[in-house]
């Protein structure tokens, strides 16, 4: 529950919600004939909104000014149902959805999940196993969840290495600044631990999701591979495949798809992944490609045939329906468990709600972007936490953990005091929205023109270089 | 239904039947007697046979001449539904079963299965097109359906070329010489159009069904090319793979493997396969790895990446269901529908109800048996359709329809007239069961030990060789 956005939520009662309502439209009407700051006004008519889902979720009704909810309210069988059973976030690699303006309850899915929480411990562990200062996503708790990170740095501690696996949907040529987070955290990873990295590029899998072409698909897996090269990882250490060319390049990647495909059956994928009848028969068995690369075999050309050597995964929550599957398959077959590192989801402008789309431009920022549209897209559509005016602003204090430009900060901003005090000033109403913004920008504005002008530098050469299958400079 | 053999289904009681079946007795009886023409007499005795198994069906009981059948008829359980909905043999990739001795019912199956008749204007054709007399198999009726070999013919005398495709599934090293029958067809059509010809070993798909390693099954593969290469195929015209490894050396082919699958639904191959939600999703995907070999781009070695060179099949009609999938697929993935060319099953030595299986040695006549063990295999075991004692047979003849030793000379002896004079014989008794076996057997000794001496031959540069993707002597 957030602070100062869970009015409808902390309303007792139809009526005390009825009313909330009645006075926040009132307000949205006011600050229109005031003609209000866009973004100001915006704010307001989001909480009605938010407030109008609230009132029908309560009363199974939509709200109407001047009717008044009855005293016996009929829950409608839509509504979540008393025993908060049905008051789950939605989470898996297709659907992200909560009613939370904060996001997702991620404890909570530690639980659903069964994984475990990133703790201290687990973090001063990695601190002294890399000898290195955690990244901020360790620091912030962006990385927030995993399963067996202890074991694989037991092992690390008696010399016995791992590998990276991560990946990416190629459903469009445009990333967004959330697709990074998963790329950036590895490359972390990879340089304060030195070992190899595979990344797949599942265009086999958006051709069977989305209305794309074969070749579509492909062009998108080389376009992405563009910007996460950008992201600067060192060719001699990093396998980048396409699922389309891979699969056709390595009888042993295909040996591994078989095995697992032997070993998981509809009913399995059925309860993992909510398939039905009619999904075509290529959705059903692409779960056992995304838990290939998990096995080290599955890459002769870097592991020289080994099949034991760990697998850690750094990826969004969403994906860890895969690798439940993959995990559950592994001993059966003869291989490690793959470990986990679990991101939270990247919020889109307009609130922590959803994650981001790569098909709504005005849903997060792209790479793409020029400075112009970055300023103009945080300024317009950067869910404020501020107050409606200035003076209560300077008076009651900003909502940090609702704001969508202070959530990005955490995900940008290196500096941590720097952070702190912004959340300090923000949250005391010394720093208005227009002032947090601008921060935001300006923290972007370079980010984002540096990255463009990495990729720039990415050659199909070097793309070419990056998913040739080959050996990395490792001994395995 | 066909015109002379629905008699028994056009009779309304067991009663009359009966006395169908007693007209029909007679008839054979005195068509005998009076030396009637050979084929008057089979088809006399054809019709027999058939009302039998009507009357079996019909009453529970066996005909017996002179038991008429009690009033109140009473089905066994286990018998056929009232309704017929159970009177059909079961033909499907995994299970070949019929309650017939004479095998399935054939013309039933085209008519189910829908596909259409090999008749005698087809067969002119072929020879036509080919300049060859047809192959025994067709003067036969062993490649009895086909599904659109018109249309492949129409395109050939515009000398628009096609391409043949079989396949093995490789359960076991040991192949016995019912596997041979398609192969022994194939290389037939091969060498009378001069087409290249791919041949598919479904290792994977063996790993997927039965208890075996992909270690097994890739050796399997290994071996049973050796028998297929020792039919005699031009190694410039053949290319022969192992999915396990194919699958892995060629993005084109899983390219069309995804596009298959992108179009197909769990409904359906439950629909045609029968597989259920406790199914590994291996298999349930495995059918498109077996249909994208109909289309010419996954050869693009071969083919160079032309998608509109028509495929046409070779296969016993047990392979069907997947073909039919590949059918209705091909148009929607903008391909050409492939053609077959479809066979009977090859009969166990026990008799023609069950197909062949690998796993049992004395079921069939093995292609590493030895001389003797083909003798005692042939006298032990093949079903025999003579009469008790020679004193009977003499005076009543035997019943080659049934007999398992004609049904392979069928299959095994070229000459025509040979084939025709023992048939004759053995109806008419002057030939003994053990006489036709012996013919067999020194039928099978020759064949078997020159494919064992060909075999010897093939090493494994030669398997090497022919399962290496390359381009064949043809130009596309």
């Amino acid at each position: 529950m957030t602070d100062c956005q869970a009015d409808g939520e902390g309303a007792n009662s139809p009526m005390e919600l009825y009313e909330k309502l009645n006075a926040q439209g009132e307000k949205v009407r006011s600050l229109k004939t005031a003609k209000a700051e866009k973004a100001e006004i915006d704010a307001a008519v989001q909480l009605l909104l938010k407030l109008k889902v609230d009132y029908k979720q309560m009363t199974g009704n939509d709200y109407k000014a001047g009717c008044p909810p009855s005293e016996n309210v009929v829950m409608s069988d839509n509504g979540p149902a008393a025993d908060g059973a049905d008051d789950e976030d939605t989470v898996d690699p297709w659907n992200v959805a909560t009613s939370n303006a904060k996001g997702v309850d991620y404890d909570k899915l530690i639980v659903r999940f069964g994984s475990s929480k990133i703790d201290q411990e687990l973090v001063d562990r990695i601190e002294k196993f890399s000898g290195q200062r955690p990244h901020r996503f360790l620091r912030r708790g962006i990385f927030f969840s995993h399963r067996d990170m202890h074991q694989v740095l037991d092992a690390y501690e008696k010399s016995k290495s791992f590998y990276l696996y991560t990946g990416r949907g190629p459903s469009s040529e445009a990333m967004h600044v959330g697709h990074l987070i998963p790329f950036i955290f590895t490359k972390w990873l990879q340089d304060v631990f030195d070992i190899p990295l595979v990344i797949q590029l599942t265009d086999d899998e958006k051709y069977l999701w989305k209305d794309l072409t074969l070749e579509e698909c492909r062009r998108f897996a080389v376009e992405n591979a563009k910007d996460i090269i950008a992201c600067g990882f060192d060719v001699n250490k990093t396998f980048i495949f396409s699922d389309l060319d891979y699969m056709g390049a390595s009888p042993e990647f295909y040996r591994n798809v078989v095995k697992i495909q032997k070993h998981v059956t509809f009913n399995q994928v059925k309860g993992i992944f909510g398939f039905t009848d009619s999904d075509c028969i290529g959705k059903i068995s692409f779960p056992a490609i995304q838990a290939a690369p998990s096995f080290s075999n599955s890459f002769p050309q870097i592991f020289g045939g080994k099949k034991d050597i760990q697998c850690l995964i750094p990826c969004a929550i969403d994906q860890d329906p895969y690798f439940r599957m993959t995990r559950d398959v592994a001993p059966r077959i003869g291989y490690p468990k793959p470990a986990l590192l679990h991101s939270t989801f990247f919020p889109a402008l307009q609130g922590a709600q959803t994650k981001m789309s790569a098909s709504d431009a005005n849903s997060s920022i792209f790479l793409t972007d020029t400075p112009k549209q970055i300023k103009n897209k945080v300024n317009k559509h950067a869910f404020s936490g501020g107050k409606d005016t200035v003076e209560e602003h300077r008076k009651y204090g900003g909502n940090a953990d609702v704001d969508v430009s202070f959530m990005y900060l955490t995900f940008f901003l290196e500096d941590d005091e720097q952070l702190e005090k912004i959340k300090q000033d923000y949250t005391s109403g010394a720093l208005l929205t227009g002032e947090l913004k601008k921060i935001l920008i300006e923290t972007l504005q370079p980010m984002i023109a540096q990255h463009q002008e990495r990729r720039k530098q990415v050659t199909d050469e070097m793309v070419q270089q990056f998913m040739t299958p080959r050996p990395l400079n490792f001994n395995f």
